[in-house]
């Protein structure tokens, strides 16, 4: 036997061993799954709909490779109260490098930024957004700016729960991410946040890989530096992966319709669309933010996470509203 | 046991049983992963490059999810002479449509394709060849055009060959890609081939699904057609994945840098400085062309996968140039 064979014999023995020990478990932990979901119908939507496309006897089978489930991010896996996470970034990276830019002390966006007025942010219009983006998510390679971000959220908390945003992503989403995956699904991000920015975490905290994350994008160029290749970012908006958005990044990235979308507002309703209006088994899904005890309860008049239109169409279309209060046992993981 | 639990269970034997039955089949076949490859330096480099990053004692160990590997498509994977495959289906497209289009007898450059005059078609340059791509890759949904590109592949035959372009894949690649999946890899292909054409047939043929079809793209629009909703392709190019585009469409795409690349022309070199111009193990590879009685022999001085720069800075890069002659004992999988 030569030492490749060898190689691969060892191999072949260590997935039979591995898959064994996984599928024994499985029994066990099935039920536990969706431990973080209450025992009520919209459960048992989310489960009916798993078994039908995964049972090869049922009508509604869909092969693996069509088990594509697509989950927007900021409200929908976790929280984007009191602003996006990304915003929140924005807001220190801008405090971080100010030293460096004195003119930023008397020119907006940044004079408002730095000044804690989101109120004189908004004011700057598009035009202001664009130059916060340029001024923190650009100028960099992907590598520089995906570190950054990562020592970023190692060091940043959230205001009302202190505790690392990392921490603060939905205990029953994660739960569902994982039921999915262990049912053959391919789960995706598709957010209308900044591919790289949620590329530096997602695969650590969510299990998605960065190939399978959609999201806005800015503009890059290939360039060689002292020798090495890099990807250097531009700062310009390529792309905005929202509202009739993410369909489109959905076919340009994934290339094909998804069976399950996941969103919490009005920035979904057109991928909640495309991914329910065709044949087949199809589900959609909201997260409704009804619990301002435990997290915060806002939707039809919250500048971040406006959801008002969809809200409207669920019923019409089939669409299940998951209530954060009463379908959640948990909203954040225990440390 | 409850019906979920058991479901789990019997999907649980499933696996085992499916993983044991591959697992026991390995040993026998791993010597026939490459068979299409004569046994020379260039097959013991790859085989030993695989085994590097796939053993865990190994200092070169890659983890699977970073075990990326790109390949173009156009020359590396199948044919690109006597021209484009995507090529062949524009000249025959516009036949197909010409009836409906009485204008296009007059008008350049629908004008010279219909007289297969290819020298008329380049000399309209960059503009003629948009309104060609605008006349037939674009007005019609996603789903519609790769409908268009599947039934044309059904029945459209290489002019050399007399067989169907999908079956004019090269075996020793497909026996590559395989290999590669076995041991853990993601296989992309990256291409300048518009994305959606190659999405017709890429899971098909190579087994590389959609979201792992990285290309140049039109610009798309979402829309909702008599309640259906659906992603209308429009006549504009909005990427072109070819030269120092291809390693931001594997940043955009993919979000992860390769540690294997297989192309064949300058308009791969980028792709190949990107992967191998890092840290860790890292593998480039090139296809020549220089079996002109099996397929075709070509390089420095063809119009169509010109391959000049790449192979001057092969050796000096440490890339393998894999000769289709020598290395490869069967370029065509028989029927």
């Amino acid at each position: 036997m030569t030492a490749r064979r060898r190689t691969w014999v060892e191999n072949g023995w260590r997935t039979i061993v591995a898959t064994a020990f996984l599928a024994l478990a499985l029994p066990a932990q099935a039920g536990e799954f969706l431990a973080s979901w209450t025992d009520g119908p919209h459960k048992a939507r989310i489960v009916e709909f798993v078994q039908q496309v995964t049972d090869p006897t049922s009508r509604s089978y869909v092969p693996p490779a069509a088990r594509i489930a697509v989950f927007d991010n900021d409200g929908t896996l976790w929280s984007e109260q009191p602003m996006y996470v990304q915003l929140a970034f924005v807001v220190d990276r801008v405090k971080a490098l100010a030293p460096q830019h004195p003119e930023w002390r008397t020119t907006e966006p940044f004079k408002s930024v730095l000044a804690d007025d989101l109120a004189g942010v908004a004011a700057s219009g598009g035009r202001g957004l664009l130059e916060l983006v340029a001024a923190t998510h650009a100028g960099m390679t992907t590598e520089e700016f995906r570190r950054i971000v990562s020592e970023w959220l190692a060091t940043a908390r959230h205001p009302r729960f202190d505790r690392p945003y990392t921490e603060l992503v939905y205990a029953p989403m994660l739960e569902l991410l994982t039921y999915l995956r262990a049912n053959g699904f391919k789960t995706f991000i598709v957010s209308g946040g900044e591919v790289e920015f949620m590329r530096a975490f997602a695969e650590r905290v969510y299990g998605v890989p960065p190939e399978q994350v959609v999201g806005s994008n800015l503009a890059t160029q290939y360039e060689v530096r002292d020798g090495a290749p890099a990807i250097l970012r531009l700062p310009k908006v390529d792309f905005l992966d929202d509202k009739a958005g993410k369909p489109v990044g959905i076919d340009r990235d994934i290339g094909r319709r998804p069976i399950l979308a996941f969103g919490n507002s009005d920035g979904d309703l057109q991928m909640l669309e495309y991914t329910t209006g065709s044949s087949g088994p199809r589900l959609g899904l909201i997260v409704h933010h009804d619990d301002a005890a435990r997290e915060y309860a806002y939707d039809r008049k919250s500048p971040m996470g406006t959801l008002d239109q969809a809200l409207d169409l669920a019923a019409q279309r089939g669409w299940v509203v998951v209530s954060m209060k009463t379908d959640w046992r948990t909203i954040h993981a225990d440390r």
